[in-house]
């Protein structure tokens, strides 16, 4: 482990996290998704693992060292739920919570239908799937930059 | 980059500092040391790079994430100038300095030789090079333990 450094964040994920930059996708995925599959098609190409972690906690871990985008509207993005795109999971109701704790602020995300949400993930710099079992538990997080002398 | 992170330390540095554990070793070396053939032999088996610092803005980047070994009295060791192991080079004041600021004590570092140096790098966790270019700027850093809570 590491001074400061949330111990949820393994190697692997440290590594991803630090080699991305801004713009780049990062997508958090849920135990249903096809995470392996959709992983082996993006810049990293093997997918990243944090283990038996809900989405929420494990949002909780990557933005305490990721920057979201502040220059653009989708940093971030839910998948839709099939046929109520509208619908906010409680899963998503937690991630949101993490982002906006993260962010110091309220800053709602958008939303993706799921075939999009695929294409968007086989595009992102890497696919992290946690252990969260609820549907629906899939998100996008776009980097943001770090600003000289911070 | 990350929020909170030295931004020295790169992807590559911040696997092999998280993939550590208790009493793991990490070789910090200088310009003319055989840093690629013995970075072979180790754990991690490639070279880390932290490229055009000294070694002790390298050891200050790293320090700030990696806790050193309290549980030992070689958690750090500097490489003995030949014929004269006694003498402390200005880089080695500078590495001490590092060293000092991070565990928030004068906590000085014990010597090996050339050779011995050699060996323990080959069965070190990883070797790291900086750009350090003065003489003897090489030195072993064990890793410590984060206690639970903290």
């Amino acid at each position: 482990m590491l001074k400061g450094i949330d111990p949820r964040l393994n190697a692997d994920v440290l590594y991803a996290l630090r080699a991305m930059g801004h713009g780049d996708v990062l997508a958090v995925v849920d135990m249903n998704f096809p995470a392996a599959a959709i992983a082996s098609k993006t810049a990293y190409g093997e997918l990243l693992r944090m283990e038996n972690l809900t989405a929420g906690d494990a949002l909780e871990a990557i933005l305490s060292l990721m920057p979201l985008d502040t220059f653009v509207s989708d940093f971030a993005a839910r998948m839709e739920a099939s046929g109520d795109a509208s619908k906010v999971a409680g899963v998503q109701v937690e991630a949101q919570a993490a982002i906006d704790a993260a962010e110091g602020r309220p800053r709602p995300m958008g939303s993706v239908g799921r075939f999009d949400f695929y294409d968007k993930a086989a595009s992102a710099f890497a696919v992290l799937q946690t252990g969260e079992r609820r549907f629906y538990g899939c998100f996008l997080l776009r980097k943001g930059v770090i600003e000289p002398g911070v």
